[in-house]
């Protein structure tokens, strides 16, 4: 791919990325979004209200570790929890904010935080190499105000011992990320998975 | 697209709905109808009885704003229903009627009207800025005679205060409509994800 | 298509309706059988131990209107089945024998008939023309000696009054026909679509 | 097929079989394993930690019969099970271990035998020709410690009186042979529908 930017790889990828995310029923309406992180700390995120199954390259857009537009248009509304899982995350290239059902379900009116254990796919994890590891998934309200939320979220993981690979907001589906794009989905599949297993293990009254 | 004509445009983005609309599952047995509003105020709508997943441009045909066909063929049965909408919704470009699972177990039998509120998702429809929205999806008994149920839809929504983006019928389906086939699709998914998770929360048990 | 023969045109789209019904969940494992008849009474039908959803010209055989293979293969095991369908309704130009996890949740240890009203898609069904049409689905103890099932078969329906268009074989999946394999296709669709219905609204126990 | 060796074969199978079992959401997050017997004895296996919807040649590798690689990659961690599968069934050509919910479900917190019976799709396993076959499909406790949970599985299998043609892992999924690849496939779906079945009836609702 000589001649191919960075930024274009990444494009690629996020456009791949929201067509599987699509298939998988994750990504209706517009819903959910996307970022890859560049070398220099720029971001490729998705743009505002595009459908995410069907994105193009028109749709995604380069924004500066700051969260500032770098080409005019208007990145994610949720762009501010992009850039708190960067900064807490040294490691993570990727974000990836899926909106499914199972989600959606699990986490409404919920306030505890979910534990996984006990399951083989908790594997797919970094760092997880056994089925008994207890995984903690924190919910938070729900929250039109972005930067109020990413500071709950980022004081949360800041005080909590143990690893965190995603988290669930209230009717709104979860955050997850990954080194790359491919890691990141990897965690999409093996959440979704794990959440259609808790919902139909556990009775709907999951509060 | 040169000497594509405006009618001919509308097809082609109807055609490609009724594929999307029958992948998810939500025009089976050639249920379902489909119409796009052109600048004259005629419509291009789905003619009766043809598998609204399969449709070929001999599957749509021209009426004008009162209903009439324009070329010899039989439009949907619930045409009528189309009227309505368009006469109403001055902004209406499309209108789509889709019949899946969700939408007939909720409705079936049903009186009171669906409150849908706490749900992201419900900023996919025009005007709604917040989860905390609550959206109002009345339910009318199926009927037979069109020009009634489509009086009862018009009366209803005259006299309900606050928004309405699409409504249900007993055991039938429901209705959604947007400024373009696009945005009503968009509309479709963001109803049918609430509608799932409504009858997995509210006791509809799948089993 | 000059040249092509009505039986290789048959042939054709009973291809293309394995592959529908296994994109759609309803032949898995070789299970399911499929036929279509000829202007001279002939059949062509899935050769046995065939996967349904994967099927080639290899996989149809021609058969005699009494069941006779006509080129050295083995016809499906249940061709029987067929056969009763095509003698009690002259029109019948398809039979489709699907394999669906409804199907067989809901006629698993049952013996009273189903009884589908109150849905709009009964209508896929030909002279249904209301929703308040009350559509009996009888249900048969599954059985390996295909003579005395369909002897049975046809003896209930030779007894009932008023339409049948398909019938649940215990544990077993159902039938269903059609003018056409598109007619049959669509009430294999309707049928399935209102099994999910009915399992979802009276639990699991309906006995 | 001139020049392409018998391991190409096999590989272009597996490829072909973790394509299909993640299309059925059967392969989440690199979980799964799939192997393919070839005449020498050694093993076509799947590498560890590829994603198995998405193989390539690359993701495929050769093994002894005792396990051991043979061109320096790390096969599947869960190899032991394979081995152990070919070693006791002379005329196994392929083992599928997919990892789905069902099974996921219906095997976590179990130890007793699941047993099935009075499903026609029983008819899909070899030897079994009648509905009413009880075929018992046994759970063992998920374990890390792979030689150990070989050597319990062998130790089960060469007390059980009756055929046995697959086994659950708890929270972990499940294994199945056939003298095929395409053979072990169709087990897989008779084995995944019949999970299905199995947890909609009893009592695991799906909420």
């Amino acid at each position: 791919m000589s001649g191919v930017s960075e930024f274009e790889q990444r494009v690629a990828e996020l456009i791949e990325a929201g067509r599987t995310l699509y298939r998988l029923g994750m990504v209706p309406a517009t819903s959910g979004n996307l970022s890859a992180r560049l070398t220099d700390g720029c971001l490729a995120i998705t743009v505002s209200g595009r459908h995410k199954g069907r994105l193009t390259a028109d749709d995604i857009m380069l924004i500066d570790a700051a969260g500032h537009s770098l080409d005019g248009r208007r990145p994610s509304a949720e762009t501010g929890l992009h850039l708190q899982i960067y900064r807490r995350f040294p490691d993570a290239g990727a974000v990836l904010h899926p909106h499914s059902v199972n989600a959606t379900l699990l986490s409404r009116g919920r306030r505890a935080p979910l534990v996984l254990t006990d399951y083989e796919l908790l594997k797919a994890f970094p760092g997880v190499d056994t089925h008994a590891f207890a995984l903690t998934v924190p919910v938070f309200a729900n929250c039109q105000d972005i930067p109020a939320l990413a500071a709950e979220v980022d004081d949360w993981m800041m005080r909590h011992q143990g690893p965190v690979h995603g988290y669930l907001i209230g009717g709104h589906g979860f955050y997850t990320w990954g080194a790359t794009v491919d890691d990141a989905l990897r965690h999409v599949e093996a959440f979704e998975f794990l959440f259609d297993c808790e919902l139909r293990t556990g009775g709907m009254s999951r509060l």
